[in-house]
């Protein structure tokens, strides 16, 4: 659990330049408020220098600018925020899985499970399932027939994937997760809804990451896929046959309706909501609860909702957004007036 | 996996009218686009029939009126989105649960469990819960005490019924949805929240869906109801002693607050919010994200919020929103001075 | 299941007055309009005083004013509300759980669970886990390596605590729930998500309540904290590093981004959306489904979001919302227009 590095080595590590003591021992990351003897820290932004000087940290990670001046131990680096994730696994108290197979585990004879992969207590691997090397299958997990897990995979404890789910390498799911359910797929005759069986799958790339009791549903036709790098954080609902593009990010709570097709490199805040059937091109960012009703074609930034308020100013706001048809033609109606006066008989200002 | 079934079969599947060869082998489903040959398709949306004539699908199913003129093989019905609806089941690779107990499930002694039944690895089923003919209890599901599952009903892996939950026929509940959870019953004393036993429990009519990780909370005192054939998709919370009646559909991440009563016939969208202890008529379409603060008397569609903007443009709608009750005012008062100046001396223009 | 009390047993217990014969059996609690004979009842809402005196109750908690004039048998109490809340416990049907562990959990060697403690089927308790006096562990519950569970604490089944989670004494966790998921930490690098390991863990205060699905995420560095007495409904995501205070509760589908701060006795209601490294200062009320983009230093009420309305005329507010910038403007010209008609040679109004 208390693992010792020192100094020199996270600079190696990290092809930084010191400025301090090699063999300094580092037992922990913390905050530059929080840090405490044989802890390392971090300034990757501005507003927390003021609480450089006075850090208890036994070494910063810092810029090369940002370092001048300062007394400290510093690991000088270009980007201190890059660096303090590659190091923090370092320091990751998370146990590491033994490779090997449960014996409580219930897994078909024709699933094939990697020698070097791990599966936990009461996991379930259905028929014609295959885990690659070096995979994490968690407690409780369980793994539907035809599934396919790239190496390097994390499933959290209690991990539920469908049927045909296939995922690429490295990509880490967390409890709770849903991948493949069936969709919201009905057709109504006269008034009562008849269930459309979900025959699609769904694909994950590589390096993707799935939230706490995140749900992505099967295709009804084709597969719904998700691209690579994409990372999903908890509580998202993704709807059957939607598209997501390499490297977007969604914050928690977010939900993408059926057949929506999302481009790379977006950022969607929490809570954001989208309609189904529409397109969203690359590089967009959605602010939070945002409710995304057509698709976006130009590249940038898009809102919906008002501003919070307190409760008595808020009523009034809304009450008079009720009204605002009515001011406006009641505005109109005035300006015309105003027209009518000025032009009448009285000379109106120019310019 | 590969199920094959002629095109005459499905034609006498359906009462359909065949403009095709029936010994013709259909091994799949897929839309205009992406068919290929052995694979049925179906035109149900005007929008797509531009991919008709160019479609490599073996056979589609139309309608009489758009199949003029289409030199294809045709399945001629009234309804070809509902005929799809029904030809889908026969391609589900979902795998079909064998009948008998998991030798790992945890039964209790006094539950009973129907011969035709098949309850999953690790699954536990509680004192005196009672399991219908034919129905599926997935692998990793908890079926609490005195539960009652009716005939055919489908639980994926992982669902969890707490203690009296009464399920009717044919209802299918996704992973990760808990049906019965403590309600969020609390009364305060002196700033403390007491907690407020949920002696209640949960009735869900027949073909009931439900979606994945959606929660339905147990009543305070009486049951909440969930009516026949009503569909609640992915993320749904259903709070105490809500009752929603028959053939309602509400779409993900809709949260209904407690003993709220919501009528037949309605279609929520997703993402919208009820308060509690309100009334929603029957045949009610309420619009995505919307917030609904009260009773709703009148069937028909009702919506909240504001529509998407670019971001900068968004900033300034939510800024002059903040100034509006300033601008009806403004606007008031205006109309004044005008009615002064054109009733004091300056003719008004008439009509 | 059917526990019978008298009427004198439960005012002893409650410390009330009665009005009524002691020897009466009370089996049950229901609502005024619902209850029959046997079941206690009780007015805590005066709006629901006209149901009083044609209830069928065997009694009704009551306060001595409502109880003037009311022939029926009464137990005087100063809060009937919160003499409910004691009193439902007494009638709870849910099933008991055995001291002991179930022979089929997986538990460390070096796990310390309590004598008194539950453990159900299934459940997993890991490397260095502690379990308190009299905490029930429900069925398929994962408890992390070094886990603490206070003293009391009930886990329905299902729920799942990652690694370093401390909980309080009396907690109550519901189904689904996740506490210590790895939090949505990413660093970009040119447009790809580098993870950064949640190192922190997470800690429960005492007497919490912890809703179905919910989600609380493990801190980065030092651990998510939430207070004594916090309730927290269903369907709820916190994410990293999120402080919550003593005595507040969230009603479902709130969502609270990453290092946000929020006060003591504070009522989040549902929906309701927070942005990340805010503070919310104590006794805030938030009104469901705001959107809380800023911190709060003021006690009182906030909102955000616009009053729901039938479809066309919401139509028609949102299209003048998005026009609100331009009626702006216009009014402003226009009191300037006016200005100079008035000043100009027309004599204005006074007063």
């Amino acid at each position: 659990m208390t693992l010792t590095i020192t100094l020199g080595q996270l600079a190696d590590t990290l092809g930084a330049t010191l400025s301090g003591p090699e063999s300094l021992a580092i037992t922990g990351l913390a905050t530059l408020q929080e840090a405490g003897p044989g802890q390392l820290s971090f300034l990757a932004n501005r507003q927390y220098r003021k609480f450089l000087d006075e850090s208890q940290a036994a070494a910063v990670l810092i810029t090369a600018e940002d370092a001048e001046g300062f007394t400290g131990n510093a690991v000088i680096v270009p980007d201190p925020y890059l660096a303090y994730a590659r190091i923090s696994h370092l320091f990751d108290p998370k146990p590491k899985a033994v490779a090997g197979i449960h014996p409580s585990a219930v897994v078909a004879e024709d699933a094939q499970v990697d020698e070097s992969a791990s599966v936990g207590a009461f996991a379930v691997i259905e028929s014609g399932a295959r885990i690659a090397a070096n995979v994490t299958i968690g407690a409780h997990c369980f793994v539907g027939a035809r599934c396919v897990i790239g190496e390097g995979g994390w499933l959290a404890p209690r991990v539920t994937l469908y049927h045909d789910v296939t995922i690429g390498k490295r990509v880490v799911i967390q409890s709770g997760a849903v991948i493949g359910g069936e969709g919201f797929g009905f057709a109504t005759e006269k008034g009562i809804w008849q269930k459309i069986a979900q025959i699609g799958g769904v694909t994950l790339g590589d390096d993707v990451e799935i939230g706490v009791n995140t749900a992505v549903d099967r295709g009804a036709l084709s597969d719904t896929r998700i691209g690579n790098g994409v990372k999903l954080d908890n509580q998202i609902q993704i709807a059957h046959n939607v598209q997501v593009g390499d490297h977007t990010a969604m914050a928690a709570c977010v939900g993408i309706s059926g057949s929506t097709r999302i481009g790379k490199h977006c950022m969607i805040a929490g809570g954001v909501g989208m309609v189904g059937h529409i397109d969203v091109c690359d590089n967009v960012f959605v602010s939070g609860m945002t409710m995304v009703t057509r698709s976006i074609t130009e590249p940038g930034g898009y809102s919906s909702g008002t501003a919070m308020q307190p409760l008595a100013e808020w009523r009034k706001s809304a009450a008079r957004i009720r009204q605002l048809d009515d001011m406006s033609k009641r505005l109109q109606q005035l300006e015309k007036r105003v027209d009518t006066v000025t032009s009448g008989g009285q000379p109106a200002s120019e310019g």
